[in-house]
C-alpha cells in the first residue's frame, strides 16, 4: 500500500514545477491523470531526445506513473468533459501562468462550484496575487529576482545561477506540501482550498541567514565562493584528480585536522587559536597552506582519511559518479524502467523513503492522448470523432 | 484554523534541516515542542548575533512559533520525562546522525512501542542505512557528493556551491513531505511508520536532465555558467548598474526581441534562424552583440522592456533588495516579530499559501528552557531540583 493510494489527482501542469510536484504524488500512489494540449505540453521536446523513437528523455523520467490523456480546454466540449471528471477528483494541479485557468474556465472558482472539496494547487512564476504575479517567468529569473544568484559565486566575480533548475523543483515541492496540508484539513474539515506557491517566493526561503544579517546589522551579505562565513576551514579545494569538500566545524575537530594534514604546530599558532581567528585570516595563509597539502592526495586519499578521523568530507562528483556512488544505489535513487518506445531507461528515483508506504515507480510516463479511452470511457468510433472534433 | 492545528510533534532537531522542517509544521499549526541539550543546540551560537543580548539571530528566524525545553538525554530520568511525552504525541522528528538515537533511546523502534501510532521523521546527511550514513555531513559536502556542485559555475573554471545551504533547506521540506504523507496514512489506517530523507538523495533528485542525459546518451553535463544548452538566448547580462537574467524561449519571442534591441536584421541571420541555431553559435556572436546592447541600459529599464514585451526577464536582486521588492513584501514573505531578549526582528515568512487555512507567524523562538515548567507540569520547587540534577 501507498500512501496517495485511491486519491484521484488531475494534472493541468507542463514543463517543470507542476510536473514535478505530481510526480511525487504519483509516485506515493495517487492516480494522476496528466492532460495536455492535443499538440503535446512543451516539455516533450526538451532534450535529451531518443534517437530512435524521438521521444523526450526528460518528459519521460519527469512523468513516470501517470496516465497521459490530450484535451484541448479552448473547445467548448473538452471543458465539458474535463468538468465531469471534477466531480469525483480529489484535486487539480496547474502551473498556467496566473488568469489564464480563468479564461480557460478551469479556475479554482468555477471548478470549487462543481466541487467544494476539490483540492486545487496552482505553481507559478511570482504567485497568484502581487504586481507583478502577471509576468512569465523562468527558473533563472525567479532564481535571480529571489536573491539567490547573487549569493551563488566566487567574490569578485560575476554571479552564477544554481545549474539545475532549483526554483523549478524546490516551488514543485513546496506545492505538494501545500497539497498535503490541505489534504489533511480535508479529512478533518470536508473542506477544500487553494494552493498558491511562487518560484520567487520559493527562491526567498532559501537563504537563511543572509535575510536576518541583513535585517539586523545593515549588512548586505555577498557571494564568498565555498567559503563559509562563520566556520573555518571550511571550501573545496583541489586534488590531484578533482576537488573535494571540506568542513571543520570546532576547535576539536581543528586539532584532528591538524594531525591529518602533519602540521600540528598550527594548532597553537596564534593566526589559527579559535575558529573566529580561523575565519579572519583563512583567505591570507590557511587556505594555501591547505591547498597546498590537498593538492598532493587523490580525492579517494582525502575522503578515507578524513572518514576515519570524523570530520566531514566528501568528493565533487561528476554526473556519473553521482549516478554510481554506493549510496546512491544502496537507497534507490537510481531505478530501472522500460518505456515503450524508449526502451530502457534509467533514471532518478524517489528521496522520501516511508517504512510503512514506500513510494515506487510502477508505470513509464505515458505516450501522448495513451490514455484517453480509458479515462473518457470512449468506444472507438466516438474517439475518432473527438479527434476529428479537435476535442482531444 | 491552521491546517496542523492539534497535533502535537516532539522535535529533537538542532541546526539546519530538522528545524527547517518543524518550523513549516508550526507555521501551519502543529504544537511544535522543541528539546535542546542544557546547554542549548549549537546554532543557538550561529551568527548574526544581536549585539545587546547575545542571542543568535539564526536560531531566532529559524525556531519561530515553536516551544522550547531543556533536556538531557543522556540521563535516565530525562529520558522518562520524554517517554511521557511520546505516549500521546503524534510525530517525533530528529536529524541525529544515524545511530545516535539508538545510544539515547530515542530511536523509532524504542518509541513506537510506547505509542505504535507515532510518526518518526529522521533528516541525515546521508540517510538511515547505506553504507556511508555513519559519516558525519555539511551542507557543502551533500552539494558536492550530490552532484550539484560540478554542474554549478562557469566552464573551464573551479566548480561553485550554491551559495546558501540548499541541502539542508531541501531535505527540510522532503521532510515535511514525508511527515504529511504518513500522517495521512495513519488517518486512514491508525498506523505510524518512519520517515528518513537524506541530504545528498536530496541534491540528487534536483539534477533533473542532467541524470537522463548521461544515461541515455552516455554524455556527461559540464557547468556551463548562466547558459542553457537547449534555449537560446537564454544568460545573465552585465547592464550599466547590475545584471539581468533574460531567456528568450522561441522563434516568435526572439523575433520580438530583436525589434527590441533594434537588431531586425538578426531574424533573417542564417546563424539564427532557429532555436537550435541559436544555441549553436551563440557564444561566438550573439552574446557578445546582446551584452554589448544591455551594458547601455539600466537593470530597471531592461525589466520594464521585456515586460511589455512578454519576455521573461528579471534583475539579479541582493538581499536588500528582494526584501523590499514589492512582490516578496505584497506576498508577506518578510514578517516583524517582537522577540524578548533581541527586540523587533523582522525575517522570511511562510511560501505555501493556503486559502482557508493560510499560515502564520504568531510567537518569537523560545528562550532556552522558556516551556519546562509549561510542558513537564513542573512546579518551582521540582523545577529547581531538575535543574540541579542536571536533568534539565
Amino acid at each position: 500500500m501507498k500512501a496517495l493510494e485511491g486519491l484521484k489527482v488531475l494534472d493541468l501542469t507542463s514543463a517543470l514545477n507542476g510536473p514535478f510536484c505530481t510526480t511525487m504524488l504519483a509516485d506515493h500512489g495517487a492516480d494522476v491523470i496528466k492532460f495536455e494540449p492535443p499538440a503535446g505540453e512543451q516539455c516533450r521536446t526538451w532534450g535529451p531526445l531518443d534517437e530512435k523513437s524521438g521521444e523526450s528523455g526528460f518528459y519521460a523520467f519527469l512523468n513516470r506513473n501517470k496516465k497521459g490523456c490530450t484535451l484541448n480546454l479552448k473547445n467548448e466540449k473538452a471543458r465539458e468533459m474535463f468538468y465531469e471528471l471534477v466531480k469525483d477528483a480529489d484535486a487539480v494541479v496547474e502551473n498556467y501562468r496566473p488568469g489564464v485557468t480563468k479564461k480557460l474556465g478551469v479556475d479554482y472558482e468555477t471548478l470549487k462550484k462543481i466541487n467544494p472539496k476539490i483540492i486545487y494547487a496552482s505553481g507559478s512564476g511570482f504567485g497568484q496575487y502581487g504586481p507583478i504575479s502577471h509576468r512569465p517567468c523562468y527558473d533563472i529569473v525567479a532564481q535571480s529576482m529571489g536573491g539567490m544568484v547573487n549569493l551563488t559565486g566566487y567574490k569578485d566575480a560575476p554571479p552564477v545561477k544554481v545549474g539545475p533548475s532549483v526554483a523549478d523543483h524546490v516551488a514543485g515541492i513546496y506545492l505538494c506540501v501545500g497539497f498535503l496540508l490541505a489534504l489533511y484539513h480535508r479529512e478533518k474539515t470536508g473542506e477544500g482550498q487553494h494552493v498558491d506557491v511562487s518560484m520567487m517566493d520559493t527562491i526567498f526561503t532559501l537563504l537563511e541567514n543572509s535575510i536576518v544579517k541583513t535585517t539586523m546589522q545593515g549588512i548586505i551579505p555577498e557571494r564568498q565562493g565555498n567559503i563559509d562565513p562563520s566556520i573555518s576551514p571550511f571550501d573545496i579545494y583541489p586534488t590531484s584528480d578533482g576537488y573535494v569538500a571540506l568542513g571543520v566545524g570546532n576547535d576539536k575537530l581543528f586539532r584532528t585536522f591538524c594531525d591529518v594534514i602533519e602540521r600540528p604546530e598550527l594548532v597553537d599558532d596564534p593566526l589559527y587559536l579559535t575558529n573566529d581567528l580561523r575565519c579572519q585570516n583563512y583567505e591570507n595563509g590557511l587556505q594555501q597552506l591547505i591547498t597546498e597539502w590537498t593538492k598532493q592526495h587523490t580525492k579517494a586519499e582525502l575522503e578515507e582519511i578524513f572518514d576515519e578521523a570524523g570530520i566531514p568530507c566528501g568528493p565533487v562528483l561528476n554526473m556519473k559518479e553521482a549516478i554510481e556512488h554506493p549510496q546512491i544505489q544502496a537507497r534507490e535513487m537510481m531505478v530501472h524502467m522500460d518505456h515503450p518506445t524508449i526502451g530502457e531507461m534509467y533514471f532518478q528515483g524517489c528521496p522520501v523513503k516511508l517504512s510503512k508506504t514506500p513510494p515506487s515507480i510502477d508505470t513509464p510516463a505515458p505516450l501522448l492522448g495513451q490514455h484517453n479511452q480509458e479515462v473518457f470511457h470512449l468506444d472507438d468510433e466516438t474517439y475518432a470523432q473527438l479527434k476529428d472534433e479537435g476535442v482531444l
